[in-house]
């Protein structure tokens, strides 16, 4: 995972590395999920020697059949003349868009073997680059776009590496394009472009940014996966006219059929629609919009159940909120999977790309801590500056003992816990499917001695009032910290509601 | 195999059809080749109920496992809401290049159901289109290509798609650039532009094109697909600056370390060079390809020890000239593997693309006859004009009882048997690598009487003398003819011989 | 096929050998269906070079990806020095029950090596022995047969190697136990004991052996393969109690649930209930029996609607009744498939095992004429005796270029072509399911003069009144001879009909 | 891991569910483990709708492709009606020697869905029962073994089942067979046998164990998994004449070739023996088998460099000696890879089968505490007697956080860490093979407060002197504790010494 967000962070793939049978087996969920969110990831594994590989011994496994179905390529260096050309391969597949894994399979009689070929330098291997459109194509788009009554643009995970940002602000410069994104895309909107952003989408089709989708005559689909938000969720009708901006052919289906597909470097792409377009239909002062807008920055402002005063829990958007308040936009902010990734990835802001980061295809638990590891350690210089990590309880153990990694490698990490003793994101879909729950409750554990236990700073925090204080001093803390917080879970079933349905109006 | 080469010839993907088990499997020849060879084709096949598919049952088999190898794309349609995009997938697939195989797997109870989707409407699959490459990509190249003391364009299997077939002519017109073709390349250099043309490579470094390949300072290698003719054969020295002018990036490697790559439309790119190219070196008036040129065009006059005199077998070389001159640059030519291929993948001139086919890549005996009879169906009207096939004694074993399909469906074919009672191009590899031969005699069949027990027109020619009245009247018969010709592989040796060894001069 | 029918016959690995590429892609038929029916054969196949299987290149393929799901084991020699014991456990797997195929991939360059252990010598591979079942196992079995009220034998794929077949035949020589057998199993009553024999059963439950079986208390299930005749056919009521006597486990499964297994020798086992039986229920002169006993044998009398008048085509039953009369007990049989296979396999006596081959798994096209030829190769002294095999018209045709090596190896065969000119069992069976057919009209050929061009002997029959005749002498012609019979389908339908429902009495 | 150790424990397979997408991949290091080592898991996992499988969303994976290569059955349920089979397939499937892992696949949808077949009784699914091996092969073993001059039995995975060790101990009694044991069979020779017990063998071949393997003439290799100690170490010289006792055939190699092998149930075969045999060799009062016994036991009274003297760590078998006087037979120890599973498995008594548990076949890190849990949960009643387990500290780690699972299940565990701040086993090898050690180094971690952040007692020890009253106090809390020595490491590069090499004397 800490590979991962390496490889997502500054573009170059992060490597991890793994012995024979289970060393290579432990990769498979890190592995799995950078691959699916699209992280630049080479994986090398060992295994047994060659004449051994159809015998039972120590750590004999299959490991390119367990690992291959988790990764863009598997290859294994079978022969020691190869080894050059497979890290080679590996290192240009895990970096050519959509960008994933690469698994390179070493048994141990080659890894002491030497080859003909030396290695290839680095400069030799750079991913490969690629253009623009089919002009046909352009052209089409360039009419439909500005013959739109409302065009929309939809910002998707291969829309967030900053060649691609940098292109989508200077197409919202010019022209005032109502802009959604999924949760992957966060930050690619400026906060001086702020005014035309209407939120972030995925899992429950009832936000502000579903509706303005589902209401568009033309969705420009950039760098859009639909890992992250299924088209059979965001477009049950099959009403919308898509156009389909990425560097791959779409996966057409009977919820995504594009009306056209501009193949190609997305930033290219895109520029070519800034620099063509004469103009577009501006809907932002409409009624329609303006409603919407009211509604999508409503919630800073809601009555929450609870605030800073009595012995309440702290209510999820009251945390949003003061968080905000004390990170700058440079501030990398990882979010670990659960309720807490749902309320984060919809009502944080984030202004750069990349820096608000969590794992929205394979929702792998787990993820927040080493995110931000690898975060603190990709700083320049490294663990310079605050990074923020935020997990529920339940998620939290899926990679807690990494703490004395951060702390071993002093990492100045402030890691929140929302903890509410139980998988609240399991539980209430559990209760809206079943009307019970089963299997969900946690608890049990003093997460600020754990804290200690590894050297960290630890902090308890019972109820709202305390909690600014409390925020204040861990995140001036410099090392690693763990706050838990009792969270106010109990709107949290509001997440899933008033999902839009078809002929919504 | 017909399939294949319907998507070869059309670009719209052939379609074949199979039954479960051994239905299925034996497809899995054919759909291999068409794969490798970058033919666009869909095969629907059955399989048992799911309820079945734990069991053993009659045919069961797993279709996916067997025919997923030999496709890009494998796979089944397990709920019926699956069959329009499962079905739209196969299509889009199969016609992306680098194209090739799309197999879907349609359970029997499946086959049965009720979909709640129509199927897509065609006009709704287009395959991917593509544009320009990266801009620095392009520029980069532009200098290279100007500055080349010695520039050659190396042509590959994806240069012989009609629209990139037309860039290159362009290309040509303006630039007096050595041209070389691989064996699928064939026909991408016009009768106009031979002059430019230095022969086709494959198989054995031995070639014109090879020599002009290994002195090349700067080969634009355009679709070129290693499966032909891989690098470590043509650049053992790793000394070749090469640019890759393609739909997807290279599989990089120590024989192929592309300089820089075109991605894209390979039309575009081309095109992109011809318009901003100001001129290039011109050496075709050197010493060195005057040399060759000359060399190239030699064997038109070399003294074979078979001609048209005495009882002599006929010369393949003879039998090429004598064929090339029966022949339009409209006519279609099928060519099996074997020595036959060899000779006429070398030495046939073609004039148009997809009119000289062969299978260049799996090697596959048996191609001849199905391509022939898929040439004369994708006709307009169908089966109008005379194509020719051809293959080895051996070779036409695998596939002749398609006589009968040739002669139902009313084709025009004529089919040339070189004939010398053994597999030859085994043969004369074995001598060269064991000194003796093992298991590739055949004979026994009297060829003549085969095809007319299907109802086609026999010819048998014991000599050379009687070559040229045979062949008019078998070309000249409209219907399906079979040419059995003893034919004179005494020489077949030397096709192999004289490798270009490293530090040629 | 010649290999799985080498094995099949004499118990040993039959071995084929392919180069790589398409090569092993062509034996994937052949060895699914020897897998399939359980035939013990190796293959051996060829890869490119270990330094280029990343690589595209001239027969790049993935050998046993491909081959994998067609096998039992599928196994490359990565390393020289694992050649000697991977080719032991191929032959060891391929001949342990439930038998099949074995694949070894033998890159080139591993070809050229060198190992530093020597081949097994043949003595130390014998396959596994097996013993005796679990005495709780065998007692109870012992209970259930001794106290059932009608037990049944149901002799399947498995029973029918010469040692089954033995401990068979004690146990019907002391107990009057009713046999039923699969198509498979043929020839495992002997003629002696075929008063005991009440047919064979498969594809269609309208079968005396279905009506037995529907109604015993105990079906002893000796050596059933599923894959021939899934309990979802003959067991749809669920209601049978079956003892499963094998070498393996059953696959249980919703149709087939085992009251008792008998795991080990199935000779031994059989073996112990012979000689540990008292005395069991007789109800071979039951009315229920005389009566079906009169059904079997009613065909032999049928008034088919062609005899030997006239001009009409021969009835499938006279050919049965005519062919029967011309053949030993010895005589091997191989009967391809299509609706000749439910003729035959149904009518045809076989007093012998593995005298009367098919294919009912894979049910797979074209193993007729090779059964044969590998039928006779394998007598001692070779092609010393008369085998017979038939095919439909388009069965044939899969295979029929064989003929040039059955002619080569101066095997002794006469052929029978049933020939309607269409692919009868997929015609009725198209029209059973939709009211019409498609796709199944063949015809064209002139089978004589088609055998003639492979140096056989060619025989055409348009009526029946010359069978009689023509059989006798292409049964005395010593050598290949092939015999292209008129045959009068117009009753095949009937073949499927009158099937056993639930609660049938 | 708990699911693989209540089946190891218990006979009955573990069963453990996860959720699609990362949820099914967290199994596969526990799977691969289970599978490895021959424990009885059933894995039932989830997937998104088969609708969507052709589709990126969210949590998308190929489960049964992962974790395929980690079980023995890996089978979706495609249609609700196969559900009853199928769970009943992977119930008897894993439960079938040599026993291992199940998993199935249910897609969503599926999930919902209903079945028109009701689940299987329990009772219907018993394992398959195996019986006695061929008599040919008793025969020839039971003559072998009464000629034998130094007959050795080998103990293996599979001999460690009640009514295998039930058969051995048998044996035994009656004759005084020098006995070996892998670590897996760790308790099958019992406290009144032990005279006749010469020590594990695994890892490095320097044991007592192997020195009389080496000597033997007939070695009885009874349930041996090669995975655990492969014949290429034990038997380099290709020597020893080996009879295979197992429920399967032996996977035949060039150092593992058995001159017999007795098939079925290995409890009946050893029974066989015992009853058949008139009497053997007796070598135990030998000068050879004297010295052994003197050598084995002498590490007990070795004079290691820590005692309860001053502030030194623990010396390793100081521990394994005051733990052996603090359980019972019935304690069940469970102990976690690395040195400490090298020191444990060598050197701790056990004298009950699946007493003593690790990963032999994988050598899985984290396994010690989770097969604790399982240990305390299938007591009877659960959690009623103590159960130790034990590990490095960095094996630890990797499941550690279970210690809330612990807690919460109120089991009685007392765990022991082995703490040196290292990868020990890893780094004493990296120290043979490169003279330096990397990436190795730990620490940091205060266990004592880690156990208490989970309401677990926790201990620190910092010397030897210490040991004996730590010892007690945490054996004596009834509840979960956790016990950090100081371990002194600083002989362990010994246990990979003085390895056998061939030609021994």
């Amino acid at each position: 995972m800490m590979a991962a967000a390496h490889g997502r962070i500054t573009g170059i793939p992060g490597v991890c590395i793994a012995t024979s049978g289970p060393g290579a087996s432990n990769l498979v969920t890190g592995l799995l999920t950078a691959n699916t969110e699209g992280d630049p990831v080479v994986a090398l594994v060992g295994s047994v020697p060659r004449a051994m590989n159809t015998h039972r011994t120590h750590q004999s496994m299959k490991a390119l059949d367990i690992l291959g179905p988790a990764s863009n390529l598997a290859v294994g260096i079978d022969v020691e003349d190869q080894a050059a050309e497979v890290i080679l391969s590996a290192f240009r597949q895990a970096a050519t868009p959509p960008k994933g894994v690469s698994v390179v399979n070493i048994p141990q009689d080659v890894q002491k073997g030497n080859s003909k070929f030396a290695a290839f330098r680095p400069e030799a291997y750079p991913a490969p680059k690629f253009g623009l459109a089919a002009p046909s194509q352009s052209q089409k788009v360039l009419e439909m776009f500005q013959s739109a009554k409302m065009p929309v643009l939809f910002l998707g995970a291969r829309a967030s590496s900053p060649i691609v940002v940098t292109a989508v602000r200077k197409l919202l410069s010019k022209f005032p394009l109502p802009t959604v994104e999924t949760f992957q895309a966060a930050g690619a909107v400026s906060k001086e472009l702020v005014h035309l952003f209407y939120g972030r989408v995925g899992l429950f089709r009832n936000q502000t940014g579903d509706k303005i989708l589902s209401k568009s005559d033309l969705v420009l689909a950039v760098g859009y996966d639909p890992v992250e938000y299924d088209a059979f969720t965001w477009n049950p009708e099959r009403a919308r006219p898509v156009v389909h901006i990425d560097y791959q052919p779409s996966d057409y289906g009977v919820y995504y059929s594009p009306v056209a597909e501009l193949l190609g470097s997305v930033a290219e792409n895109l520029n070519f629609l800034t620099e063509n377009t004469r103009s577009i239909t501006d809907n932002t002062q409409s009624e329609f919009f303006k409603t919407l807008d009211k509604e999508y920055h409503a919630w800073q402002s809601l009555p929450t159940t609870s605030r800073f005063d009595g012995d309440l829990p702290v209510h999820p958007l009251t945390f949003v909120t003061e968080l905000q308040k004390r990170v700058s936009k440079d501030t990398t902010v990882c979010v670990d999977v659960g309720t807490v990734y749902i309320y984060m990835m919809r009502y944080f802001f984030a202004y750069e790309p990349r820096r608000l980061l969590c794992s929205d295809g394979q929702q792998t638990l787990g993820v927040g801590l080493p995110f931000a590891i690898a975060a603190s350690l990709t700083q320049d210089p490294p663990c310079s500056a605050k990074v923020v990590s935020m997990s529920g309880d339940g998620g939290f153990m899926f990679s807690s003992n990494e703490l004395v990694t951060a702390v071993q490698q002093k990492c100045n990490i402030t890691h929140f816990i929302w903890n509410d003793s139980s998988y609240n994101m399991v539980e209430f879909q559990e209760e809206m499917k079943y009307g019970r729950s089963s299997g969900v409750k946690l608890g049990g554990i003093d997460f600020k001695k754990y804290a200690e236990s590894f050297g960290a700073r630890g902090y308890r925090l019972e109820s709202a009032k305390e909690l600014r204080e409390v925020m204040d001093e861990a995140l001036g803390f410099e090392g690693v910290s763990v706050v838990d917080i009792r969270i106010d879970y109990s709107e949290a079933g509001k997440l899933a509601r008033d999902v839009i349905e078809e002929g919504w109006n």
